[in-house]
């Protein structure tokens, strides 16, 4: 299959980018690097040395013998020069990994907000308009998170994607009615995976076109088959306030003798699943498309879930380190339980990864690896969601309540 | 009180701004004039001869002997003049007509959807984004639609912006939800005032901003009692395919002796308020802001539903003009109904005028008055929805239908 992922030097594209080109599949890469320039902005590198896209891409052509195009163009920005790549190169199927995801990095400052809503939404719906134009049948797969669902639902166990709902019809009658989950997010980040929804849902039905859209966990791990294969193929490991997802940010505070840093209780609960499974789950969803003239699929990409103290304490008995318990950044309530249905990606063919397996290999392989490269002034999470918590605690008061 | 109005030069904001400085309150009007250039881009220039911004805002003070303040800024593109702008100023409420409006425009190329979705998702967070900054306790009013209920219910009466539904709990139990009504947006325009909202209820429920938002039918009618003091004082009259909405094209359809042009079988049943009841709308809404921390206030703004078909009979009755069905250029159901809930306004004062009382007297003052400004090519609706409807019948076919 040719397939283009968009983000394909990131977190989750470039591991994917190898993962599919590994199996036989002609895979192009489109990114404009931004997350590069985050590190830059933030003072902050992968804890894992990564190589120039350019030294990545030969050295897996050396490795594999297989090549994997670039294309450095900017989602947002440059619509004529994506709808010139999808008429020329016309892709089969493309993925769609080139968003801010980072959820404090979207609150830190208007600027920052402002990046995220702009480069997200007009980035997501330049592809759209672009597919109608020239790549109407090819398959788009979105990388969504369990976070549009939100954290504050009467009870319900959270379906994939869509609701079925009762409603009062005429003479008092109750009507069937299944509809859209209602989107509940978090942080502007969550807010423009929600306005994404909305993109879908109307060129899938105006335009007819074929879109899965993955709710996906919270990723951890780092390693692949293929990233493993050679040590400038490494895959980005975050472990900063902004971009750190809690779990590799543990594994790291572990490794380098830093107390696990819990915000609030530790009570939310929240979803996760391991990088291995989530690139499965990709390839198992581009193996089954939509029709056109379907709605939209929606898959919760996730195997388990977790609250975060409870996780705090398993990677404690695993490695000794210590928990601080810091106060929460996120406006949310401090306990919160999730039931989630995951039944889609399980009947394709998911076996899942579990946290048991393989988190000491992470600490091992990963963590403890690079330990020189930790920046420990970059851990504490700086971004807060509201003003009143930036006047409660301010950046500085923070970092210190961390680092004491 | 001290009123911001976003779009404040053009087809609501206008008046709506005389309107208010007339009842006494402090009035200062943001506009980029988009609207002036795309009538240059469009080659149709409204039906009434609009003076220039400086002329009206001069006129108006000499009438009334009440200044109106102009801030010439691009809300989606200049935000640090717009967050000096409400440090400074210190508005009280804002009022924001400030998006990109028409349906068909925003379907017209890849470029007139990429700017709708650009300009308005855009234009609307950088609003709340500021607000949040130097404007916490402004009650924000924006101009909504009708469309974001989309047209296929399953047969329950549209609320106002909230829908109660049942949803499957745990152990088989019945758990009551009210939900934002699930958004179906038939345009690109549309589908922006759905991703509005999800703006509006998240900055509502994260920063305690206090947000209304109105739903609004189809406006007619052009003149109030404001803008006939004047004749450099009049409200813009759009007729064109793209930007004149029905019940006013039927108008000045009649009064050049050109065949009302029904789309479909006009079996579309559409909501409408005039003008005048529009104002009066927002000034109720303005007295009744919502608390901080309270969810965002929805009313619909309409005081009748009609089929497009009955509407073209009852002027074609009233004028004598011929009725001609052309095809549809939206992708939408022949036949639609729609049960509409309107009590808040009405509870808060609103009196309608209805469609028998005030119809004759705009195509006798309006539409028969500026004959030779009527661009008869310009009428027929040259947008089409889909790529398919574009291979079927492309502008040039779609035009001579309606000529002939």
């Amino acid at each position: 299959m040719r397939i283009l992922i968009l983000g394909g030097d990131g977190f989750m594209g470039w591991p994917l980018s190898l993962y599919l080109s590994a199996r036989g599949h002609e895979v192009a890469i489109l990114d404009n690097l931004s997350r590069r320039r985050i590190d830059e902005e933030l003072g902050c590198m992968s804890l894992t040395p990564i190589a120039s896209t350019t030294e990545r891409l030969a050295t897996w052509e050396a490795v594999s013998g297989r090549a994997i195009g670039f294309h450095p163009i900017d989602l947002a920005r440059e619509y004529d020069a994506l709808e010139i790549l999808l008429a020329t190169w016309r892709p089969q199927a493309i993925v769609h990994c080139a968003e801010q995801r980072a959820a404090p990095y979207s609150m830190k400052t208007p600027r920052h907000k402002r990046y995220t809503v702009d480069n997200n939404v007009s980035g997501t719906h330049n592809l759209l308009c672009a597919m109608v134009e020239a790549a109407p049948k090819a398959h788009l797969v979105h990388i969504g998170t369990m976070g549009v669902y939100g954290y504050d639902n009467p009870g319900v166990e959270i379906p994939e994607g869509y609701l079925g709902v009762q409603v009062e019809g005429p003479n008092g009658t109750r009507v069937d009615w299944e509809i859209l989950y209602p989107a509940d997010p978090g942080s502007i980040y969550h807010l423009t995976k929600c306005q994404d929804q909305l993109l879908f849902q109307y060129y899938a039905k105006n335009d007819g076109l074929r879109i899965t859209d993955l709710h996906q966990g919270i990723v951890w791990g780092t390693l692949t088959d293929e990233t493993r294969q050679d040590g400038r193929l490494i895959n980005r490991f975050d472990y900063d306030g902004d971009y750190g997802t809690v779990l590799n940010r543990f594994l790291m505070q572990a490794a380098i003798g830093y107390p696990l840093t819990v915000h609030g209780t530790g009570g939310q609960t929240r979803a996760f699943i391991h990088i291995k499974d989530s690139m499965r789950c990709i390839e198992l969803t581009l193996q089954a498309p939509p029709q056109a003239g379907e709605r939209v699929k929606v898959f919760n990409q996730m195997t388990e879930c977790h609250r975060v103290r409870e996780l705090a304490h398993l990677i404690s008995k695993l490695t000794g380190a210590e928990i601080a318990f810091l106060s929460n950044p996120r406006k949310e309530a401090a306990e919160t339980s999730m039931h989630v249905r995951n039944c889609k990606l399980r009947a394709l063919g998911l076996k899942s990864t579990l946290l048991n397996d393989a988190l000491l290999s992470e600490v091992v392989e990963v963590a403890r690896r690079y330990p020189a490269r930790a920046e420990r002034s970059r851990i504490p999470c700086t971004s807060v969601w509201t003003r009143e918590q930036q006047r409660a605690f301010g950046e500085p008061a923070q970092a210190k309540r961390a680092e004491a």
